[in-house]
């Protein structure tokens, strides 16, 4: 992999490249256009990566279809499909790893701890394969995206961080590959999670923008709508520093995490005032 | 600097680096004249840096001499001087950091907790800075380049190491630019650490290969004749691990680390049978 970028860099060429855990859906692919508009040569991985799941995560049930990614990303004219073994990536006595303190530590780091060590470590193993100069990643995953961003800054990766918009169902769910998991009737509650952001955003609209209000209007629209899903937070932050804000300004992130049944969805709202 | 190794790598140009804190000695020239073999364009880097610095250890005092320096990168070659401003290397509100759990674990890693967290931190930060297609350390920190080596595989760096031998005073002393603050008596005594490994040496060649008879041998030579210095440990380990042998053999690292005064000398032999 590293020589294929290093071949393209001599011949001037940009690599663009969408770290994936396969799976794929309209959002990995809206990725996988960003990069293709970006770049020369298209690199997407698909990687379940272990070490950011806990012990008590759904790292065996992750779904998996590689045929169907391979066609997907052939027909998006992806040109490197990039797919390594748990055993090449990581040595069996694996002992450095990448961290952050801050910008990991609240919202899903809370509730998933070891999450974003797993993911820096990750990363910044899947830059150093694949060399990119740019690389795409999803606004869904907001926390993730500030927490990639960050580790890029403080450790000088001369990599490009690229984020694509959130891709959403008809009825507004956003896409994840774990949409498979809900039943019918999970999935017809699980579009609440996108009106109670709706809602906070219309109340911003209305002036109302302190963040108690808004929460509180988003938990009272979830336990009236959908009583089966368990709120893990809901957080009103700067969404670079992922620090909780009282007031809403332009740009403020609002993030979600909940429990439908066994299965935990995110999603989120950057405010535009 | 990213764009200059980017520019020479689109030549076809092989980049070498050698990072340093400054203050050369012949250790560092021969690690440059390393670097001048092996690759096209060689990068020095000049950086103190402060988190690997305990807060009673001698970041303050750390000797400098910039334009000593400079000139004598001149006279070897250098083709680029790094020399960064600890504002450019580290953001104020920096979060970022990389670690090693094992090989770092030992040795100076007990007395110097965080040191080598603020090696690799560096270290991974200087990669990509210079982006570099080798990068040459000094045996003399054997500790140091085994966990370095560790960081390049289990992060995938695609940087070779290449280590340079310990370069000695004509009396045996290894070079250091702490040796600057030794007095004429502490100098002399000095030059038992070296002596202390040269007895082991001796000793294995004669058959004796237990660990603990060749560290006490070690130490009662150290007690006899320099009363002074006060050893901070005597470490028989495998080169790479780190990990503790109790019976040398070939390719052994036998390392010590000592207080002259205030001044902490390191020192270490790897065996060949």
């Amino acid at each position: 992999m590293q020589s294929i970028s290093r071949d393209a860099h001599q011949s001037g060429l940009r690599v663009g490249f969408v770290p994936t855990m396969g799976f794929l859906h309209e959002g990995h692919l809206s990725l996988i256009h960003l990069a293709r508009e970006q770049a020369d040569v298209v690199v997407v991985s698909i990687f379940v990566n272990p070490i950011q799941f806990g012990p008590n995560e759904d790292l065996d049930r992750y779904p998996r279809d590689f045929d169907r990614d391979e066609n997907l990303c052939e027909s998006c004219g992806v040109d490197y499909l990039f797919f390594p073994s748990v055993d090449e990536v990581y040595a069996k006595d694996s002992t450095v790893f990448v961290d952050e303190s801050q910008v990991s530590a609240g919202l899903c780091g809370v509730g998933r701890p070891g999450h974003f060590k797993g993911v820096l470590t990750v990363v910044a193993k899947l830059f150093n394969m694949v060399l990119p100069d740019i690389a795409v990643f999803g606004q869904k995953d907001a926390q993730q995206a500030a927490v990639i961003k960050r580790m890029v800054r403080d450790l000088n990766f001369p990599v490009e961080i690229v984020l694509g918009s959130i891709v959403r169902e008809p009825d507004g769910l956003a896409m994840s590959s774990r949409n498979t998991f809900l039943s019918a009737d999970d999935r017809s509650q699980a579009v609440w999670l996108n009106k109670a952001l709706q809602l906070a955003e219309g109340m911003v609209k209305d002036g109302r923008i302190e963040s108690l209000a808004l929460e509180s209007a988003m938990l009272n629209l979830l336990d009236k709508k959908a009583p089966d899903i368990k709120s893990e937070y809901i957080a009103i932050v700067d969404a670079t520093s992922m620090k909780p804000v009282n007031l809403v300004c332009n740009g403020t992130l609002i993030a979600l995490a909940a429990y439908i049944g066994k299965t935990r969805l995110i999603d989120n709202r950057i405010i535009e005032v």
